[in-house]
């Protein structure tokens, strides 16, 4: 089956940026939401990462900003979905939306379209039934698109297994490099190691061993990096980290959640307060000094 | 109180890297083994390194090479411990050796010498009253020096507080970045976040989520960094990591452990014995298509 037309469901910051790569790489893309404001602003957010792109040097063609005039948006589903080959659904993180959505889209769509969610912690099997169709179901989960391209594919137990082959080659169509996840986990692959070694760090703050600058510092001089785990923290935003957190049943998960609560209860959300664990927007992580 | 001598203890991979960066930095050093062929192979080793740091320009000056000289090789325990103002101990990581070092050297120091440990995964207390002086006593716990420039500061409860002062300026009269380890802990800092995040990438193998090569993709592209966890342990030496987590009580710390040891039992120790989870010299992960 040769994919042609890629439907998108939700045209928030993921949506948008899968539908952009999708349009880059050659495909037709419709974009559907359920607020005309989202898709005026998928727009412009287009439109942003494009310049950006381009002064990256990543994009040569200046006419390449045209390429969002031919990404149908609509709030209409079924212009949405008209003979799409894939949806891949972006919508708000919540089971109840995405129920909704896939009830809908499970019943417009045409016999051929493939199934995808980029659902972050939530599980295919929770929404493949749902659908109508749960052997073309399957979660396909950007990262960030653009700067990760990385890409799981992670089918729940009634997956077509020839849907795997299908969405690797989709997938590297799309400039992403697919990883595949045997089996449903919450986290896929990378997420699962980032928040044990961000849960570790969490550990040794909670627990008084180290302070916050000194567990980042370790981090981020013996692997070179530009942030520690309470700056990637700060980036990823402390209430996202808290949902994740306050489910893990262990103890120390749960000291952790505590003590990002306290941050969230003050306000200090990371860097789109202005404050997490660091104070925006020159935090003392990016000083020079900082690791010298 | 000024540290002029340092006196190293043990000429192997670690000591030979502390003594050589001491040197360097303007200390007069003398390095203390049992075995006359560790201080000859001492010299060999500074002498390569001086060499890849006057490739890499990290030292311009071609008369370094020189600095060598300055070092006291040493099997007299006496002769090595002279005048000393600080002792950084880098024997084998074995209990009873590190406690008849210990044991020597607390009776033959001057009065005001410091003494420090490199231990990886021992705690500091177990030696401090053998040494007979548990008040001058602290782990200073370098990683690989010229490369990782953290050193860790962990006190055990009965080190005088004045000592951390003095080992945060000598730390960093060393080109290293001084952290604090309030508490003692096993594997300091990093390694505590290290030993957590490959352990989760353990659990995705031995739980059949996904392949070897799948997660370290996951890491490496997500972090941008040039090895995941599987090509981080083979770097580290599988046997080192077996060490390290046949130890950890948990189910899922022990199923990697016994993963971890099916390969040892092959001869396949990572990097060193030419096999590991990669075959090198050329490993999968190093090769240009590995994450496109
Ligand atoms: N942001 C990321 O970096 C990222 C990365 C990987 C996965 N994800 C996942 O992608 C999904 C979307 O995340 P986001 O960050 O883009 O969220 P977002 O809040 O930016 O966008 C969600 C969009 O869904 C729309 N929406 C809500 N209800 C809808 C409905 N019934 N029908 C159609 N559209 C509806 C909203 O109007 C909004 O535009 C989530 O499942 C999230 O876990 C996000
Ligand atoms: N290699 C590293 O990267 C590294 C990093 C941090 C900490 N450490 C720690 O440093 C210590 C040394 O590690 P290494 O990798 O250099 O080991 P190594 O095996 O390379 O060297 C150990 C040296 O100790 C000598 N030795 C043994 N018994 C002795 C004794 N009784 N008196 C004097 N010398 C004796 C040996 O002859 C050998 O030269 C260990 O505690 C280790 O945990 C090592």
């Amino acid at each position: 089956m040769k994919i042609v037309k890629v439907c998108i469901l939700g045209a928030g910051t993921l949506g948008s940026r899968v539908a952009l790569q999708a349009a880059l790489s050659g495909y037709q893309v419709s974009v559907y939401d359920i607020k005309q404001e989202a898709l005026d602003s998928s727009v412009k957010v287009m439109q942003k990462i494009l310049r950006q792109l381009i002064k990256l040097n990543q994009i040569q063609d200046q006419s390449a900003l045209e390429i969002v005039h031919k990404i149908t948006f609509t709030l209409d589903p079924l212009e949405a979905v008209y003979d799409a080959d894939i949806i891949n659904e972006s919508v708000l993180e919540d089971i109840d939306t995405k129920e909704k959505v896939w009830k809908l889209f499970g019943s417009l769509a045409p016999e051929k379209t493939l199934f995808t969610t980029n659902t972050s912690y939530l599980l295919p099997s929770l929404f493949a039934e749902i659908s109508g169709r749960p052997e073309k179901f399957c979660a396909f989960h950007f990262h960030d698109v653009f700067y990760s391209k990385i890409v799981d594919i992670m089918p729940h137990p009634g997956t077509d297994p020839k849907m795997i082959p299908m969405l690797e080659d989709f997938g590297k169509s799309l400039h992403q490099v697919p990883v595949l996840v045997k089996k449903e986990n919450p986290g896929y692959i990378f997420n699962s190691m980032l928040m044990a070694f961000i849960g570790a760090a969490g550990r040794l703050l909670t627990s008084e061993v180290a302070s916050i600058e000194d567990i980042d510092k370790s981090w981020m001089v013996n692997f070179n990096m530009p942030m520690g785990p309470f700056g990637i923290l700060d980036n990823v935003g402390l209430d996202t980290a808290w949902h994740v957190t306050r489910k893990m049943p262990d103890r120390s998960s749960q000291a952790f959640a505590g003590l990002l609560k306290q941050y969230i209860d003050k306000g200090k959300l990371g860097e789109k307060s202005g404050e997490g664990f660091y104070k925006y927007p020159n935090p003392a992580f990016r000083e020079i000094n900082f690791i010298r």
